[in-house]
């Protein structure tokens, strides 16, 4: 199949120009000023349009089993949720259950692969170590896992002590995979959690007493320094406080090869969103914290010091007990309820994935504070190139995969849950005012959402088979 | 005339991948996987070579008259110096003379119309500020000059008090037009020089001890701090110290439209370079600082608080009493020895313009300091927005001329005055080993470097009418 | 005269100790523990109260010409308000006036010498540098004026040159001299000002507008540098914007020999006063600044950047067309009123000498930003040393003067006009809460302030002839 | 006992000036001019001396069992060595070996009362954390412990999991003891020891390899934010690195309780000195680093952020198979040679409770870095302070202990094992070149060192009862 996208104005993460994209097959073949449509093509008129390359969102948890219940979206809702949004390409995290490496990855192919809608890949959990998972690391790599994830936090589940966390970064980069981390300090969190239950301290907002800012803080230098003397790089999750912009800008500084991944909750929610009365859809982990805390954030994103931002989309249903009409169908998953008594039992996390790249739009490049090459850069092509899909994904060059988003700039709505399509029956930016919206999707050259259209299918999406050694940007 | 440049890797300021590039006549049409020759095309093999937009030097002084000689490079011999290098734009300065912008301008066309043989702009220098320059503002915008350039320092000379600094950055501000700033204390160099000397202190190193450092951080912030009351942008030229590059970081830090341009010898030389016995050749304003400085300013390259590299190329000849061979005949011109018993007399300047590319490249790039895609961001299509010459140049996007350096990433060399193109007897990085090179550089379609062999021409460069309100990166 | 301050808790600039103090005559001659009074000697019980040497102020303007009128406060009426607050010496400033530095210092002493209430010294402005000046720099060591004060701003007024100001840094370097810099942009503010009348903008917030922050902040900057160029110390006075405190902390990092002063106003108001209806209240030079500047001057304060805290006292009625009862004459002198229509009419300057100490005590140390012994330092102890008056003044030890103020830690009251000494209509702090106030002052051994009953008088203070080469802290 | 030091200079952490001291018995009863000795009094003429309040050292280690040997200063003669430098006071440190706290300093005690010569105090470690630790911990502050000691380092020997230091330190902060912390990451050594040893990377300077500096960096901020999180204050012991300079700089502008203390080892030696054929004798934990790291922590003295230096103090011999006389008898005490062939088998520390002092004014004072008050609030105010035993150590002021050093600043001497008392074979500072020393040495009224005689003797010094709740600074 060819298309041709005419007469839009093309946004990479370094250049704007007004140009025509050929895509033959799967791939973009040319770009280039006043292209002749081949017999056959596809033409697609873009004038007043730009044109950037999909969305590669680096962090999600799709139908992630939590607290007896499931995230709300499974790898064909949220796909198709991001699709929507503008996302194509989403990676998501396999956790580390009993058995083999291999086995937990099977696992999860079986989740996945016959739902997913666009293309994605895994990220794996590290939640242990020893000699099965020593020998079994080189499995990682050859299906196509160039990245894992570790934890300081969650004593008695995912945590690893520091000294494994040590000896995975050195492991890691052995083999060119890079290690992410989520950094919190767990044995404070679980001695705070144990004081706030015993004092009888159970409301939404101690989600983020218990889990305080400088334990964010000093986790995220423990992990920078432990890669330095590893000698290898490490990605720092979900950052959530200004602290830990201060601490990545300080270890950058000072040459060390750490990276930073920041979420627009993280932008744009404080403390006073988890003490609202229905504060349990701002829960997630790390929390919300403070306005200072988002503008130490925003700028950061904006002077380079966090290279992307991802989603950590995680949702589940602030009342679960209530059908929602999903597809024409009713569903309803227990969710945020589960803990209206306990804040310790409400699931952690909150939808994203398709929200992302339009809220950044009209909040990032449309109040000025990030360039639209910027917004690409962040969202797409550093992704891409930090996780080992550059320059298959996050690029419109040629050869590049055919994952094209083109945008309406003067497109107006007020953003929801009505406008959203996670499988969830809340939005965290419910009512927001939005200028800029994505008009038509493609994935590897088809044609997946077409306005308020959806044509892409569960299946459509193909596993990405990632690059170990890629770029520390 | 068209041309293809086959399975080159392009590098952007964002993107590296495997392309085929079409000229057609000056522009470049397509980029695109296994592009077909059209008929007639020139083929160009790129295989194992790097294509990159041509080099964009925004601070030259060609055939600038100076102490009772000129700078030794035409816009002739610069050029081809500079496209020997990989640049194929460049843009000087005109001095602001007795009469009237316009009269200046056109006594600047005719030094440089005829000559030039890479594509070339105009900075207009602003010395004095009366109601004559006042009403002629509007005349630099109308006649593609979108920049300025104003001087805290030389009393009696260029330098504007701040009050007039202050009201030529509310003008223009105005009208778009960019300002750009040299940046040391002209009174504190008055006195300073004074008592050289009155003490006999007549040596090359008195140059850097009369125009200390300090005076170049405060003056540096002090047109900041005028930027952002004036509501106008700012660029800083040849940032030369470590406190320059804090000063710079401090006031983005703070929103302030503020951008900074450094030079290769601020990178790599010294003091003690100035202490040599052949220490004029290194004399150029500013004067060489320390390592730290040197340390400092590649931090703020390599992180993004300095946007542009420049060269401030302005050659002397370091002994003009002897003839050197150029185009096979004798040229000598007065230099460095004109102050040979005092180095208020030397000839402030250095040859530069063609060295930037291929030096950066070994020792930027090739050591790792900087990737490919900065390299191109920092000396091509940062300099190309900024100065509102973008996407024409700076890009290898289809509508972009067609500037194009190939480079062998593998050839090595010894680099020295045998090697550089620049009409003068020296070079300040004699000896300096080098690996990847320009191998072929294409001026708008038209191969005007074939290795060491010399194609292009006088009169083929072309004056760039330049845009206002460009963007402030 | 003996007397003797028996189990009082002493407070110096670093020590926190009971113990008994014995003043023979002017001086202090003994500390210890159970001292038994000699015959005929006073004894003060001072348990429970805290002894603390007399502040220091060391910048105040008295009976200062300007607008047309002149501060209402001579050096009577000031230095009895600053001794009911604590304060037993005051350093002001003698205008460059025509003449010679002798006339002008002998004409200050014809003001000062028979109404001075406390201890005081003299600044000497140098508002022009020529011949005479150089040759007469000598005369005021030798008058025990032993710093100086230069001026970036007041164009055709009290402004130096940069130039100028380098020279004056050199000639005092030579003599230990300290030189004393206001930091604004002279010409920035002129022309704002010309712009702000040419718009009609007239009213007292458009103080601040023309005097922006920015300028400060690089002027800052600038005299530091000059300092590092000249071999000289520079102390910056009435620091008011967190940007120069950031400049400060800045430089004496790297090692320049540079100090700061602040002021209470400059701690606790900002912009939004000046926007009261009565806002010329809070008009003087340089302006109130934001929120955000309180608090990084406060920081500085609390972590040693800023080394002394002066009142720039300089007060002016509000409304000098109502008389107020002083001493039990009916007063009307000039003020604020002078510029109602117009805020370059209205006189700079506001009253703090008696509010200084007390302000600082409940809102500083009482609410515990610094210590005690911080408060001293930053009061008496660190002025005292920077000017060359220490150990006489400053010091609680044997042989210090004693200038020894008594507070009482559990003193309440409300501040404001009624309470205050100071001969105007209004106080910055009117209705605020103090806890902890000086309940006896003593200069030179003779008890000045008991309660609120003054048993000082005019001609008392004695001149300090003040030490060149003093403390750089 | 009655003594009047007259005539000298006396320096506290504040002021300077002349004055005479009586004691009386054990106390500062009186600090005058021209004081009238009582009968009986013994008459020091301290002219042209300065008299300081007696150095406190807050880190020691005496009689320390360690690698099979001891530490080879027992409380005999480690205090003696210090009343050769000036200090009299020493605080060590009661490992937390099986059995209750209160038999643990029973022990200690045992080991310590009746050798002690000067005055003395004990920290107490927390090796582990369970119900009897936590029922007895009231018994610290009743022994007059009212510091603790944790660490992050030293794997199955002295740390504590986070979650026991957090525990720790709420449990501190509920009775005002102050925690102290060794900041290293311990799994991260245990690591790096294992690698090396199975790499036969042996030599001395694998010490420091092992114990990277970017752990103690994170471990500090660690730290840290687990003081925040208790609510509790925390100090620091011997920082060695920049980064934790950095980081307490950091913890302390947004105000954290947090204080820190290096030692002159951190501030003189590097890397470098461990890589020299008699390394061992720098061996000590935490290593020596680099000559940056030198710097900072120079440049955090200088400024405050660091508010003491003490010694950890902990020697051996370099050949301890070879006897040195002390006192006349010879004696050998196994030491540095037990590691010959492994550098983990050499035990850890060096001398320095004599060095302190005079290295610390000849190279701090002396040079110019930091001036005399800083030396004594550095040395001895601020560790009186810190550790509850203010104002009876510290201090000069009457009521104070009379522990008193007086020093001779025109006293020139080459430093080395001959002239420093350290029961040991070798000195750090041998052959470098002071200037100003003590010359005589006082506690508590009694003169101890006279020159180079020794007057004092074992049993004379007295254990020392410390406040919990002492200020942090
Ligand atoms: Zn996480
Ligand atoms: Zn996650
Ligand atoms: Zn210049
Ligand atoms: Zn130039
Ligand atoms: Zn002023
Ligand atoms: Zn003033
Ligand atoms: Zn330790
Ligand atoms: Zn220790």
């Amino acid at each position: 199949m060819t298309t041709i996208i005419k007469n839009g104005t093309l946004i990479t993460a370094a250049d704007t120009f007004e140009a025509d994209i050929l895509i033959e097959g799967e791939k973009i073949s040319l770009v280039g000023k006043n292209l002749q449509p081949p017999a056959g093509a596809e033409v697609i008129d873009a004038s007043g349009k730009l044109v950037m390359p999909g969305g590669v969102d680096p962090h999600v948890h799709l139908n992630l089993p939590m607290f007896g219940t499931v995230s709300s979206d499974d790898h064909y809702t949220g796909h198709k949720a991001a699709a929507f949004g503008g996302t194509t390409t989403a990676l998501d995290f396999i956790p580390h259950g009993p058995g083999s490496f291999r086995e937990n990855i099977d696992g999860w192919h079986a989740r996945a692969d016959d739902l997913a809608a666009i293309d994605f890949g895994f990220h794996m959990n590290v939640e242990r170590v020893n000699d099965d998972v020593r020998k079994e690391f080189h499995v990682l790599g050859e299906e196509g896992i160039s990245s894992i994830k570790v934890f300081s936090a969650y004593n008695n589940r995912m945590r690893l002590q520091d000294g494994d966390i040590f000896r995975v970064l050195r492991m890691a980069g052995e083999r060119g995979y890079l290690t992410m981390m989520h950094a919190e300090n767990g044995d404070v969190i679980e001695q705070l959690v144990a004081e706030a239950l015993a004092n009888g301290n159970i409301s939404t907002e101690w989600h983020a007493h218990t889990r305080p800012a400088w334990g964010a803080v000093e986790a995220a230098l423990r992990g920078f320094a432990m890669a330095e003397q590893a000698g290898a790089p490490l990605y720092l999750v979900h950052m959530n406080t200004g602290g830990e912009t201060d601490m990545l800008q300080y270890a950058r500084e000072r040459g060390l090869p750490v990276m930073g991944e920041t979420c627009p909750q993280y932008m744009f929610f404080t403390l006073e969103d988890l003490q609202r009365p229905d504060g349990a859809k701002w829960i997630c982990s790390p929390p919300m914290r403070s306005k200072a805390d988002n503008e130490r954030i925003w700028k950061g994103v904006m002077e380079g010091t966090i290279q992307t931002i991802g989603t950590d989309h995680c949702p589940f249903f602030y009342d679960g007990t209530k059908p929602i009409l999903y597809e024409g169908k009713e569903v309803a998953i227990p969710g945020k309820e589960l803990g209206k008594n306990n804040f310790t039992e409400i699931p952690n996390g909150l939808p994203g994935i398709g929200d992302r790249l339009p809220i950044l739009w009209t909040y990032g490049v449309g109040s000025g504070k990030i360039t639209a090459n910027q917004f690409v850069a962040l969202c797409s092509t550093n992704p891409a190139k930090i996780f080992g899909m550059y320059p298959r994904k996050g690029s419109l060059m040629p050869g590049a995969d055919a994952d094209i988003a083109i945008w309406d700039p003067e497109k107006t709505l007020e953003y929801g849950v009505k406008v959203a399509h996670h499988r969830t029956d809340y939005n965290l930016f419910e009512g927001w005012k939005l200028k800029g919206y994505p008009e038509k999707v493609f994935l590897r050259g088809k044609l997946i959402v077409d306005g308020q259209k959806w044509m892409g299918k569960a299946g459509m999406g193909r596993y990405l088979h990632r690059d170990a050694s890629a770029e520390v940007l």
